[in-house]
């Protein structure tokens, strides 16, 4: 995918029976593995067993972060969060981890995910005398679970399972436990794992090989796991998992491609989603290239099942950042320009079958093609390993937004002129599941099929569909 | 004083009929004006009528806000902040104004002051559910209009002014109104201006003068202003301002000398002051200086009462600023002298009274005798224009700090020997009074006397004598 | 004088004989202490026999610095300076001190002043092929020296001096040596002073009050101060001083009142100046006050001469700083109105005779006279304790700044009628010799003469008179 | 390789016949383009006639550069710089482009390379009475040009080129000229390009790519490009290329993949030198992996020759900067797991085939072998497309260097050992230097044969093989 989605979040949680003077810089190498799904701000918050410390701003894992401020977030208890924000002022009160004071002392939380009744949970918070300061979920979590918290925080954490629906893998530290939960669905994903004694909640599994802990298994859909000096106990009302909706667009772009999610590695994933992919849509060529970086591996899988090589056609300048360059006629395209280089004597005179996970706005694909075919292409057959994104996602999509989705707006011989691509292969949504191994009913394909796991709301918040 | 008490805060609110582009421009004048009030960090808050919009950043006021963002914060009522904050971490979650939404809409608050009862009303609230994301008495007041605010703010306004003990000039802004509120001592400064159709609540005149607006009055001991489309408002229980305790401690160091507070010119009372310290305490000397800034125009009315010729023998530097510099053994020593330095000229060979606003540690006053005595002055008769620090202000002193009161721990005479002056007089407290041209029940002396006008807590908050 | 010369540098070295760790803290004190001379860049180089260690940037010395960078600054000899540039884009590349390597080792220059000769000593160097990579003077006297170094670095200072015209109080440091040369007319000040073994030269006396150390003597015009492990050297050509033009601005404004200046304290010259004043323009009034900060001491001088209470009727807030405000209609006047306010209660119904040091353009004056009418002043009238400026400064001015002069472009009444005055009253240049207590052809008048000590070239550079 | 060389710069210059709006605009792009060869500082310098304007300043490109300072920087000539400087203070003054004025007007230089003779030259132009302000060889040649230039500027680039020995891709720009020389033996590449009417001269290529501007040719070594309103001139005293030694490492590592140099395209040469390893060590496995992202072509080549497998087993940090993390015993290793990880379903069970593009030190090494192991590869047989680095680059190494060298300091077997893996086999220098298609003698290749084209200095200079 050129034109890409972002997602909004990571988490990491661990619970350490020892206060650990490297707490904090080991949730930071967590983190830094999570970085590719939130580059906005980065927070990392830890307890001794009395009161929490945090540290949390904008910027990356590695700006945010230095040896001093590490050495301070000592402690046996933490969680940490890299977060993608909206656009509003003061982004930094809508970072997390999201720390509060309350009756039963402090608390902290992290979410990837959004909740779709956080307007009604948040009226009626209000109704009962609350005051919010920030816009994000994790505000709402924290809330109920200190209106909740009578005696004992596992209580609260299970009633506040049940009043909260939509996607989240939440991650929720007190002074003396650390409480990981699912959504009913499983739509984001949480794995634990250990690293010596102490136990690690986050978002995807590479984060655990970073610090060379051990994978234990994925936090199950509508399960709580809870760690304090007991050990670890798992709380699951629904004790089948029938309802289980994982976002295929984990396996499809959001997911770092070492992980392994519900069982599922996503590398292999995307390279069998590639091999479908050919079967589903052969084209005879010359050679197939992926759009780097997200397209690489399936056209590795498509070059193998149709026999066609496999070579680099672009490359990516890996120092293309957060720049901000004023727009101009040709900005779009100088930016594609800065970011993917064709290698001329690669695809000189070749028919091509480029390779991309997802086409979302379509303009970014259309410059990519116009380059290659300028370097000398003689043909290019474009080849998305995943179905049109035509419908918002479940999170909400703006109006506006839902009209920039060329899978929505246009039919796919119209994309394929739009792009300027010889032909136009879509993976079909079952080769697309089939890649990932699971039966069918395993995903929320909402972005691809309009079928939701859960209702959605009408009216749409701010996760969008977005142009990095 | 040369040793310093930290001020904690500086309000304004403007409440104008119409929305106007330059509301966040006038704010920010208003807090220019206000700077000497707090200088680690600084708040904008705005609303248009629909939600609120704010800026705050740590830092200068100059610091804080450029065009850019001035030109965003346009509205028709906005309330500003200056602080000096704490040493947590953090601490711009600790920074003003609080904005927080709640059942009836948005709702702003900036404060003034120290609540005794804040952990009280903390653990009260908690009780009920709610949860703190800050450590300021802000927070306790936004979350009691939260709570209390039924039908009518004004009804939330009362409730909460009943719950809260301590010290306060706040302001609180909702989508259509501005309330100004000053606790029932008036401990706290804070007064009522106009400026063509709008109005203003600020704690000193001075700013008022910035902007061009006329001064109205002050608003009363526990008084509260209610401002929206109807008008101006006014709220008092009490009728009589008999338990009125303004806080001293403005008028000898806080305020700026061209703010008038309760009727009596900053400036003149300490003029006045001084005159009465050369009745007390008359010695033959030769010329009469002040310690920069804060002790010139005491020591001017020192001379002019005396007969005896006023000069300037001490030069301070203008650029000092908040350095840190490497804690060395001389690094005291070096930090006067970067900041003061004597005119040899004018004090050579010359009986000299130094008249200075206070003494907090004796330190620095000990330096600056010592740069007097070197530069060739005969005598150095140390006067100071208010009586010894001797307690812990009613809003909470730590017992290490308490230690440090040189005032609180020695007699004069050692104070005397300590600072190595050739003679130490203090202006007596009924002298004190008496330069403001009130009577002495006015104010709350707690500093001085020992004598609150409230219960003081036990435990000590964070306002504390702190050196600068 | 509240429109503002701007005052182009300090200048500070120090000779140890042995390695002093604190040697870059010694030196970051006395350019503190020096800030006024110049807060857009500061820089300090030093040597420990072998090579030139340096740091220089954009700022104030107390943001330019700090411990880390201080603590990397040992040596023996060094430099430090503090500059105000002006707006060319590259700015730190001509901030000093200059440092280079040449044929004998490394050379730094620091230097206050103006060399009128600049451009053609450029451009006869640069047909000797030498290229320049800032604009700099420094640079100029830079490459002499490294020309014209051929066995005695003080046979190629002499050689300097011979050809470099203009002001200048220059410091050059190489691997084992200290020299100060101030030029032959003694325009700029330059002082020598000792600390235990050091010897400083520097720009003020103020700098070595700050250090502790001893002043010894001024550098006298033409003299050039050399150094080294044999002890300090004194060469000078012309044995007598006749020819000395130090610029008399250095007393109406630009020195720190606790200097001492060619042997006349700067504070005393003010004081006096305002007597004379009183004596040259009396006028019946109720209240002398002085325009902060730089007009209170000579309004203390006239009050005393001319019997009538000095009094504060203007404050000054301390913390404008360097802030940007949109330009708008009012803005000079907001400005004004930032960084001046009135105490009402002590102008109120008065007649005030206000002092300021000097009127540039007269805008500002015109703003204080309004703020002060405004705040109820009967009567207002201005003495300025020097005579118009009416004259561009031998160092050049712009065409376009000459206009704004308002003491060239109208007469005296008119300027009365300008600023709004009811009386206006300069003093006499022969006043403010006298003041000084120096006979009057020690001095540089230039800008109240025209009468110059050199010849002044006709295109201006870059230092002229400028609002701050 | 993931022990990194340290390319030191990249060059650009830009020859427009009218002055256009979006100069710096254009350079910023190329210079974007050109990133990979220096991170350091980045700058640009334009003219439209009189004059120079530039900017230059620490960090990546679109971190010196904003939309205000490239619309200043306007021109119809302009050169830019990005570059990897050493460590010492004030590194910003030895930032490029470097621009000076001297006799004939205003010249500005950027270069790529090392000057063997530049102390030398140093010496002499100090003798010459000559003073360097930096430590970089675009001073020596900047002062060279402004020593020799006295009529004509072609002249003066003459002169220069005749004195400066060893390896220089140089872009030199007077006021009306742009000038492009490249040196005997050109060891550093350099090209020409155009778009519209506007010549070209840089580094790369891909520069030339990203502007849409069309390859003319290489510069041919010893050649100097002149281009002004006459067109573009070329000189070359030697007609043949028979000395031609290009570095070999710019096709090993340096240049970016989508780069032709010289005729071969350094894509092309990287697949090629797989299939040549592949047939040169050849060894049983199950799958052939590289390492990112330089071993990656190499490894797909190898597959291909092989008739094994190509797969994805090792996935690449995408957000790992310019982090410092505290030295600790694991910091390395935490290092390596940050930059990289296993993807275990790849390799787990398997033969693997690991081919990185060189060894430099061999820890990284050892560490990949250890990651992969830990994911479950059974075996890992590393390759390496280049041969051993055995001696220092003729740029100069530092014997402490040198020492860390694993190539200069143990046997092939002794590597084998230390870095863990099944088997090791480095390409031949013969297979190397047919992978890109050239004959042999057109290489410098003496840092893996000890055979230099120039005479090598004795003592070392900056540029030495540094760890990444």
């Amino acid at each position: 995918m050129s034109d890409k989605l972002k997602e909004a979040c990571g988490v990491f949680g661990i619970y350490n029976p020892q206060k650990d003077a490297a707490l904090g810089r080991n949730i930071f190498y967590g983190l830094y593995a999570l970085q590719h799904r939130g580059q906005e701000s980065a927070g990392i918050a830890v307890t001794s067993g009395s009161g929490i410390k945090y540290h949390k701003a904008m910027g990356l894992v590695s700006e945010v972060f230095n040896d001093e401020i590490l050495d301070e977030l000592s402690g046996h208890i933490g969680v940490g969060h890299v977060r993608y924000s909206t656009t509003e002022a003061n982004t930094l009160i809508n970072s997390q981890p999201l720390v509060v004071r309350y009756k039963k002392g402090s608390l902290a939380v992290v979410h990837n995910g959004n909740l779709v009744n956080s307007q009604e949970l948040r009226r009626e918070l209000e109704e009962r005398g609350v005051a919010f300061q920030t816009e994000i979920d994790s505000e709402v979590v924290a809330f109920l679970i200190a209106q909740e918290h009578s005696e004992d925080i596992i209580k609260a954490a299970e009633i506040c399972m049940e009043k909260i629906k939509g996607s989240y893998a939440l991650v929720i530290m007190t002074e003396d436990t650390l409480i990981g939960m699912r959504d009913p669905h499983g739509i984001r994903p949480l794995c634990l794992g250990k690293q010596n004694d102490s136990y690690i909640l986050t978002s995807e599994s590479c984060a655990l090989d970073t610090i060379d802990a051990k994978f234990i298994r994925d936090v199950e859909p509508g399960e709580i796991i809870v760690i304090n000096k007991d050990g670890v106990k798992s709380i699951k009302k629904n004790k089948d998992n029938s309802s289980s909706a994982l976002c295929i667009f984990e396996f499809v772009y959001f997911a770092r491609p070492d992980s392994t999610i519900d069982g599922s590695n996503v590398h292999m994933a995307r390279w069998e989603a590639g091999k479908l992919l050919a079967k589903e849509h052969p084209v005879e060529a010359d050679l197939v290239i992926g759009v780097p970086d997200s397209g690489t591996v399936s056209a590795m899988g498509y070059a193998e099942a149709a026999g066609i090589p496999f070579g680099i056609g672009l490359i990516k300048n890996r120092y293309v950042g957060r720049t901000f360059i004023k727009a101009t006629q040709s900005s779009r395209e100088i930016g594609v320009k800065l970011k993917l280089n064709a290698v001329k004597e690669a695809v000189r005179g070749k028919r091509l079958i480029m390779v991309d996970d997802s086409i979302v706005r379509g303009t970014t694909s259309g410059l990519i093609v116009k380059v290659l075919k300028e370097a000398g292409a003689k043909e290019v057959h474009v080849r998305v390993s995943s179905p049109p994104v035509m419908h918002s996602c479940y999170f909400g999509i703006d109006t506006s937004t839902h009209k920039e989705l060329i899978g929505a707006q246009r039919k796919i011989e119209e994309i394929r002129q739009y792009i300027g691509a010889d032909s136009l292969g879509y993976l079909s949504l079952d080769g697309l599941m089939k890649a990932t191994g699971f039966s069918g009913e395993r995903f929320c394909t909402g972005c691809f099929s309009g079928a939701y796991p859960i209702e959605v709301p009408r009216e749409g918040k701010r996760y969008v569909f977005e142009k990095r």
